[in-house]
């Protein structure tokens, strides 16, 4: 069975690092995973540059991409302006992201969990119009920073609603890793059951990222985003530490049986480029501890 | 459902640190597990000192617990000579480990499968009549560090021979942290097929440790090693880093709705502690990034 990898590092990697990187090197970042073999990659992030300084220049990372031919390149946005200028820039996919909680949902977008939803109708329907993918990130679907436990029937609501619009996938999202399999299992098979395909979005925050994954893909998710090395989080997010390893993610599920199209001694040179570039460590552990054949035969 | 915990920290994590910690230290490392509500802790290693020196004077930390009313105090032993000396110094459990494959019972044990697997039936025998508990963990068993892949059916059968003897439990160990759930559950329910309790023992070194840990409790694994903060590793073993971390695993166990027994937070205190010793961060995730209660309801 084949699980789509969406390499998130450039962007939610990359956007609560201490080190920024020029637009240019993180279009290098994009090529390289694209060479890789990733499937998709979240080149960049259409918000407020003041907010968030890291993801500034995102027409110019865009425009420094050698586009690789099947190869995803996607584009976050926040509001309806993020999502012009995404096209405009010319993203292949447009992935908007609310929280599933009133706290959040202000704090981070300065909106209600009602008009975050409706904008996420609404720009299914745009991107449409416009022919780009659209993708729909639930944020906190396991939990806020503010409020605490969610409940799996609130999210799976709002799953409902936007899954009647039609986008070209659903994404949960455990912003701030809190998240275990039993809930995943739960919220997966919910999501599912609307007839979307379901992706996740897990940190690495209590080190339950990998464990959720196995349940998300056992559980009918078929994209998992990640990012490589393991970097990232969310800056309005307190303690939101890093993306699963997307080389742990891949090591993981081919391990498992499970077909990327990702080449993992290609992706472990990417981590280890990217560690250079950032100047430390980076969390991810397969590409400092190596590739192995787990299983016989 | 229960789970039950051993905290192989003293142990297995400190054995590969850098920083020697004296026998009272280790004793009271020991003592704030128990406190923490760890059912089981690997106190001492009665290995050769001169060949392990951060297991030097295993009989002064047993002399300085302060034994509690229904704690577990375990030694690990290599052969029979060890075997004496922990019997002597007191343990409750002896837990004898020995790998499945000849390369690495050649180097790190010198000696062959066969002899080990025929010890194993000798102090699983020497035990009972020494009314001491006896767990025999094979090591190696998901992926070997000089051979490679590690068939199942070879580990099954040295479970069955060993399941044959009745010890108080297998345990099945991935001891330089190379397997995937779809190993831990054939692995697991082969070996509880022979009618023994099984536990399993993971190390975290290519993020796998909380994966594999789910998949065995789901496949009838009743024990599950781990390691205070995550230290740990294996001084033989190349790459082989910490084991899961224990205040990870219970973190997970309890939000799957698994009981543990223990005090999460006491034992997030423990990590603190410990790191503070140890004068470094560990690697273990909860400690730092905090307990949430990621379940609604």
């Amino acid at each position: 069975m084949r699980i789509e990898i969406v390499d998130v590092g450039p962007r939610d990697g990359l956007q609560n690092e201490a080190e920024i990187l020029a637009p240019e090197t993180r279009a290098e970042l994009c090529d390289r995973l694209a060479a890789a073999g990733l499937p998709r990659v979240e080149a960049a992030s259409f918000v407020n540059p003041k907010r968030v300084p890291q993801m500034a220049g995102a027409e110019e990372v865009m425009r420094g991409l050698h586009r690789r031919e099947g190869t995803v390149y996607a584009g976050l946005v926040l509001n309806e302006k993020g999502y012009e200028r995404a096209v405009e820039a010319g993203v292949d996919e447009v992935r908007y992201a609310f929280p599933v909680t009133e706290t959040f949902a202000k704090k981070n977008q300065n909106t209600t969990v009602a008009d975050a939803t409706a904008l996420a109708e609404r720009l299914v329907e745009r991107a449409r119009l416009d022919g780009v993918r659209v993708s729909i990130t639930l944020s906190a679907a396991f939990g806020d920073p503010f409020e605490g436990a969610v409940e799996p029937g609130h999210v799976l609501g709002i799953a409902g609603r936007v899954a009647e619009a039609q986008p070209d996938e659903i994404v949960l999202a455990d912003t701030i890793g809190v998240g275990v399999p039993l809930q995943v299992r739960e919220l997966v098979r919910g999501a599912a059951a609307h007839g979307v395909t379901v992706g996740c979005h897990f940190h690495d925050t209590r080190n339950t990222g990998i464990a959720n994954a196995v349940a998300a893909v056992e559980s009918g998710a078929t994209v998992l985003d990640a990012s490589v090395g393991g970097t990232g989080g969310c800056p309005f997010a307190p303690q939101a530490t890093g993306n699963v390893a997307t080389e742990d993610l891949v090591y993981l599920l081919h391990g498992m049986g499970y077909e990327t199209g990702v080449d993992l001694k290609a992706l472990v040179e990417v981590a280890r480029w990217l560690s250079g570039k950032l100047g430390k460590e980076l969390p991810g552990q397969v590409y400092k501890a190596g590739v192995f054949e787990p299983v016989a035969g």
